[in-house]
C-alpha cells in the first residue's frame, strides 16, 4: 500500500470539486482519508481539503493522481516540475503531462509560474522560467518538456453563482427553453464584451445562411460586434451565392422555392469568386456587394476559412492546409473573451479544443446532440441554446440594435 | 393466373399515383398492362390510365386490388358495393372495408354516393342511400358495413402545383430552411382562412408555454386567428402555473432561472383551479386574469384538454375518458379547415387520425422526427416546419398583427 | 431580516447536496454562514452541516427553506408537522406541502413517521399516526393535510459509488457509448431482481415491435423477466398485427416491405380481437397464438394496457378512463424495484411520476432527447441508455438466456 | 414567347421524372404541352415524351430548360455541345455546363461522347474526342470547356423495382424500422459485390470505436469485406488508444468507466505513433498488435486519413492538406462499387460528393437527420439506416461469419 497527501482550495462544493476528488478515489479501487476540511462558511469564502490517498502500487497510485490534478488537487509535498528534454521532432517523453484547458501553474526553483497560451491536450515547456503550452507537432527536439504530475498545480474556473449570463440554463440543455432569455443575456454580455474593448469571435456554419439568419448576422458585423469571424469554405459559398443568386443551395431565401439541381449557383459563385480573384479582389472590383463576407471585409474583420474533405471549390481564399488552418484559428482566438458558435459543429468543436476554460462559449445549434457535444468542455463558461438559428439571429439582431 | 383491369383518372403523374400503382403491382409479385394511357396534354388536363393486373391467385390478386383502391385506382367492371351486416356490436365483418382519409365514393344502385365523415381506420356504413364513415367501436349489430373492394372509388387530393402556402417544402424535413418565409405562407393561409369565415384549430402541446410562446399565442386567439383549441391537461397546467406564478414547471420565464422542485408551483395552480371549480370559473371569479386558457375562455373559442397517463390533477376540465375525449375533439374538428400543430406530437397524431385528408395540416416542432411522423399521413396538404416553437409563434403573432 | 437554521446529514458532497443547498441560498437572494461542518473522512462516513439562512422577508425565507426541505434539509428548531382538514373534496389547503419521490419523514408527537405510497406531487394525509401520501384528487373533505415545512425530513437516496449497475454512463446521456456494456449491467440487475424474488416491470411502446424487438421481448417474459407489463393500446394492437399478419402497421417485419394502405392489417388485428371479446378470450380461443401479450397472458403477466387520444381501435382490454389507468398503474408497481421504460414517453413520464426515487429506472431510446427526459427526475436510480431498442432486446435477451 | 421541344425516354414514370419535369415547368412560371407520350406498358418497357416548353423571354425559357436536362430531358434540335476555351487555370467560362452525378453524354461531331470520372458540380472537358469531368480548380488555361445545354444528354439511374437491396425503405428514413432486415440486405449486397470481385469501401468515423463497433468492424476487414477505408485521424486516433489502452475518449470500453480528463490516453496513443514514425511503422515494430488500423495494414487494406479543424496531433499518416486529400479519396473511389457511411457525416458528405449517382450507399447513423443529409443524393442507390453503429456492426460481422 503506497499512499500520498494531496490539497485543493477553492470553491471546492460549489464546482463539484470535492466530490469529483472522491469519485476519482472510489473509480480507481483507491481510499480517501480526510485529514483537513474547512468549510467556507459564506458564499464568498473559499474552502480548504487535505486528504490522503492511498493504493495498492505505485503505477496505480500515480493513475489516481494524475486525475486529481486534472482536477484541480496538488500534492502537499511540492517539489518543482520534473523536466524532460525531447529526443526527437514532434515527439514528447513517454509520460508527459499533458494540459486540461484550466488556468495551471508548474513549480519552477520553488516559484509557481503560469502556463502561457493555455490550451487542452498541450505539452508544457518549461524554458528559462517560461513556461508555455506546445501541440505535440510543435516539438523541437531538445525542448525542455514537463514529465508526470509534481509541481503541476491547476486552478478551475469557479462559476460565480450570480454572474451575468452564466448563471441560466447551466446544468441542462433542452429545446424546450424560452429562448428569448437566452438571447437577452447573450446580447447584454456582447454589450458588455465590447465596450470593455474586449473581442468577439463568431464560428459560424452554412446553416446560418440557409435559415435566412445572413442578413441578420450582417447587422451584427455593421455594429461592430463581431471581431473575428472562423468558418470554411461552406459559410463563405454559401453566402455569396446568396448575394449573387438570391439563393442558398439553390433554395429560393425570399419564396422558399428550390430549384432542381440547384448546385448549379453554388459552383458559379465559386466560379465568379475564383475569377475576381478571391473575397476580397471581388469585393474590390464590386462582384460582390452584399452578404457576411462582404460585411466582413468592408468593416476590417479578420476571417479564417478553414478547407475540409467536403468542401466545394474550394473559394481562393479558403485555407487547405489544416495544420495551418488550426495555427490561423489559434492566432485570432488569442485575445477573444466571447465565442459564439453558431450551427457548426465542425468548426466549434476545433474551436473549443483551442481555448482556455475561461473564455466564454455560446453555442447556438438546432439539434441537441451538438449542443451537448459543444458545451462538454468541462468548463462552467459555456451555455448552450438549442433554437432555430436564423430566428435567434434575427432576435439576436434586434435586441443589439 | 387472374386478372382484373383497373382504371384511375386525375393528375395521375403529378400526384405520383401512377408510379405507386405500378410498384404496388410489382411488389405482390403481379404483372401489369397498360391498355390505354391519355396523359393531360398541359398542367390543367387530367390524365387517364386503364391497365391489366395479373396475378396468380385470386387471393393474391385482392391482396393488390385492395391496395390499389386506396391509391385511386378503381375496378373497371363496376358492381355496387358489397354490404354485409354486423352480427354484433363493436364488430366488422371479416374482410370489411377499411377507409383511408381521402375522399371515397361508394356505388349503391348504380349510383355513386360520396362518404361523409371520411376519416381513416375507419368502416363505411351504407343504410338508407347514404354513406357514413364509422369508427369500429361505434359499430352496432345489423349495421350494413361496406365489404370488399367492389363498387369503392377514391378520389385522393391534388396538390395545385402553385397553391398558396402548400408550394414550398414540400418534399423535405428539414431544419436548414429559413423559417421566415414558412411563417409569412402560414400567416397568409391564416388570413385568407378566417376571410372565408372558414375555421382554424390549433393543438398544442406545453412546450408552446416553456419556450415563451404562450403570449404570442394569446395574441392569436385575441386577433381571432383560433376557432378551436385542442389540448392536453398539460398545456392548461403550464399555462395557468404561468398566469398565477410567473413560472412554467418551476422555471422562470423572465428570467430563465430554476427553481428546485419546481413542481410545487405546477401542484398549487392546479389546486387553485380545482377549488375554483374549473377553468371557466377560474375566470369568472378573477383566479385566473391571463394566459391561453383565459383567452380563449373569453373569447368563447371551445377547446378540449384530453387526458393522458403522465397528467397530473387533472384539471376538472380535462376529460380522463379517452372515448368521450376523442369524440369531443372529432366534434370539433368537424368543419375545420386548417390544422397548426405546435409541438404535440401526442394530441398532434390524435387529431392526425381524424382529419379527412384535404384538410390542411401545418406542424411545427423543434424535433425533425416528430415533424416527419405527424406529416406522414399520404396527404399533400401537410407541411412541417422544424424550428423553436417560442420563436415561431413571435413570428406568427407579429406576421399577423 | 429574518432567519432559520437548518441541518442535513448524509452524503452530502457525493450526492451534490450540499452545493445545491449552497445554489437555492443564493438563487433567492438570502445569505448562508454554516455553523458547523463535519465532513465524512472516508467513503463510507456520513457528512453533518448546520447553516443558518438568511432572508429579507418572512415570506421570503419560507420560500428558501422550501427548497431546502426538497433537498434534505430539516428546519433545526424541530416541531410537529402541521396539519389542516380539507375543506372540500379534492382540495389542499392553500400552503400544503407537496411531495417529492424521495423518502420522507413527518414529526407528529415527536415522532418521525415515515411517509407510505412515497410519490412525487401528492400531499401527505397524517391520519391515527400514519402519513400517506395521496393525489389531489383522491383528497376527501376533513382528510388531515399536511402543510408547510416544519416538521418534515426528506432523505435522498444516495448513490453508493460502485453499487452494481449504476455506476457507469451517469453523468451522460450519449449516442456515442458501447451499448453491449449497459445491456452486461442491466442483464446483471435482471438476473439480481429476479434471484431475490423482486419484481421487473417493463413499460414498452410499439416501437419494440416495429424494430423487430418483440420476439425478443417475448422470450424475457418466457424467461420469468417480467413480473409486470404497463403499456399503451397500440403496444397490444402491433403485437397482435404481427402476431396475426407478421406485419407492423403494414411493413412486413421479416421482408421490410410496406403494404400501401397498410392501416387494413391494423384495423383487421383490432377487429379480431374484438370478436374474440378480448386478448384473454383471443388467446384461449386460439386466435392469437403468439407475441408479446400471448406470452404475458400464458405467463400470468399482469398487465396494464393504458388508452390515449391518438389509440385506433381501442382494443376492449385498454383502459380508456385515464383515472383508472394510473390507479392500475399505480397498483401494478407497488413492489417493483426495477423499471424498464422501452421506447416509450408517453408512459414512461406516466410510469416515473408514479414512482419512488428509490426504484431504479433504466431508460433505453434511440432519441437522446426521450432519454434525457425520462431520467430527469432527480433519482441517481436512473440511467438511459441511446440505443436502437430492437437491437438492444436482441442483445439482452442474448444476455439473459 | 420562346419555346423549345424537349424529349425524355426511359422509365419516366417509376423515377418520377415526368413529375418533376412538369414541376419545374410551372415552377418557372413556364407552360408545357404533351406532344407525344408513350408508355411503358408493361415494368420493363420504357416510356418516351416530347413537350413543348413555353417561356416569356430567352433567358427564362434557358433557366427551365437547364433544370429539365438535370433532369434527363434533352433539347430535341440535337446540335454538338459548345465549347469554351477556359481564359485562365481554376476558371470556367461564366455559363459553364455544371455536371450532376448521373451518366452524362456530350454530343460532338454528331457523337454521343459518353463523360468519364463522372461526378457533380464538375466541368465537363471536351478534348480529342474524350469527355472527363474536372473539378473548377483543375482547369487549365486552354482547355475546351462545355458551355450551356446544348448537345448534353443525362441518363439517370432507374431503380429496378426489385433489386436486391434497394427495394426496401428507400421512401422513408425512420428509426422505427426492424435493422435486422437491413443488415441482412447489406450482408447480401456485401457478399455479391465481393463475389463478383467488386470493391467495397467503408468511410467510418470514431463514433465506430466508441460505440464498440471496432472488433467487428476488424472482423470486416479480416474476412475481406472492406476494400477501402476512407476516414478521418479521429477514427485511427481512437483505434489506437483503444489498442494500446483499452480506452475511447478515456472511457474504459470493457467496464463503461470513464476517466477524468481521459484525453491522456488519447494524447499518448498519438504520442506513441508519432515516436514509431506512423502507422505502418507502429504495426512494423510491434507497437501496435490489434485494432482497424492495424488490421488494415496487415490486410494492405489502402486507407486515407483527411485531416479536419478539430484534430488532435494529427497523426503523421493524417493527410493534413485538403485538396491532397481529396485527391487521394477520389482515387481510391475509382472502381468502389458499393460504399457504406458509418457514423460520420463529414467524411460521408465528402465522398457522396464524388461518387457517381450509380454507385451504391449505404449510410448508418443514429440521428435520423444525418442520415437524411447523406442519403439525399438525387440518387436511388442510396438507403439510411438509423440505428446504433456499434450493435449494427455486430449484428453485420456475425450475418457475414
Amino acid at each position: 500500500m503506497v499512499s500520498e497527501v494531496v490539497e485543493a482550495e477553492g470553491h471546492l462544493i460549489d464546482s463539484q470539486i470535492l466530490n469529483a476528488m472522491f469519485d476519482t478515489v472510489v473509480r480507481h479501487d483507491a481510499a480517501f482519508e480526510v485529514l483537513t476540511f474547512r468549510i467556507g462558511r459564506t458564499n464568498d469564502e473559499p474552502s480548504f481539503v487535505s486528504m490522503r490517498v492511498t493504493s495498492k502500487t505505485p503505477p496505480a497510485l500515480t493513475e489516481v493522481l494524475e486525475e486529481l490534478v486534472t482536477l484541480g488537487c496538488s500534492v502537499a509535498s511540492v517539489e518543482d516540475a520534473h523536466v524532460v528534454h525531447a529526443d526527437r521532432d514532434g515527439c514528447a517523453p513517454d509520460d508527459f503531462y499533458s494540459t486540461t484547458n484550466h488556468q495551471t501553474f508548474v513549480r519552477q526553483a520553488g516559484q509557481w509560474i503560469p502556463v502561457e497560451r493555455q490550451r487542452m491536450d498541450a505539452v508544457i515547456v518549461l524554458d528559462g522560467g517560461k513556461a508555455t503550452c506546445r501541440k505535440l507537432r510543435e516539438i523541437r527536439a531538445g525542448d525542455p518538456i514537463v514529465q508526470g504530475l509534481r509541481g503541476i498545480k491547476i486552478v478551475p474556473e469557479f462559476q460565480p453563482r450570480d454572474r451575468l449570463g452564466f448563471a441560466f440554463m447551466s446544468n441542462e440543455i433542452s429545446s424546450e427553453r424560452r429562448v428569448e432569455v437566452g438571447v437577452a443575456r447573450i446580447a447584454a454580455m456582447m454589450r458588455e464584451t465590447r465596450q470593455k474593448g474586449e473581442k468577439i469571435a463568431v464560428v459560424a456554419g452554412p446553416v446560418v445562411v440557409h435559415t435566412g439568419g445572413g442578413s441578420y448576422f450582417s447587422d451584427l458585423v455593421r455594429h461592430g460586434y463581431v471581431n473575428v469571424l472562423l468558418a470554411g469554405n461552406a459559410l463563405a459559398v454559401h453566402d455569396v451565392e446568396q448575394a449573387l443568386f438570391g439563393t442558398s443551395l439553390g433554395v429560393d431565401l425570399e419564396t422558399g422555392k428550390a430549384i432542381e439541381g440547384g448546385h448549379r449557383h453554388h459552383m458559379r459563385a465559386i466560379n465568379a469568386i475564383f475569377r475576381a480573384g478571391g473575397l476580397e479582389a471581388a469585393v474590390e472590383q464590386g462582384v460582390l456587394t452584399s452578404g457576411v463576407m462582404y460585411e466582413c471585409i468592408r468593416a476590417g474583420v479578420p476571417y479564417v476559412l478553414a478547407g475540409s474533405i467536403r468542401d466545394d471549390g474550394p473559394l481562393p481564399d479558403t485555407v487547405m492546409n489544416l495544420i495551418e488552418a488550426q495555427d490561423c484559428y489559434a492566432e485570432l482566438l488569442r485575445d477573444v473573451k466571447l465565442v459564439l458558435v453558431l450551427s457548426s459543429m465542425l468548426h466549434g468543436i476545433g474551436v473549443g479544443n483551442m481555448l482556455p476554460a475561461w473564455v466564454r462559449l455560446v453555442c447556438v445549434d438546432i439539434n441537441p446532440a451538438v449542443v451537448t457535444k459543444l458545451a462538454d468542455r468541462g468548463s462552467s463558461q459555456t451555455i448552450g441554446i438549442v433554437t432555430d438559428v436564423g430566428l435567434f439571429l434575427r432576435q439576436l439582431a434586434s435586441a443589439l440594435s
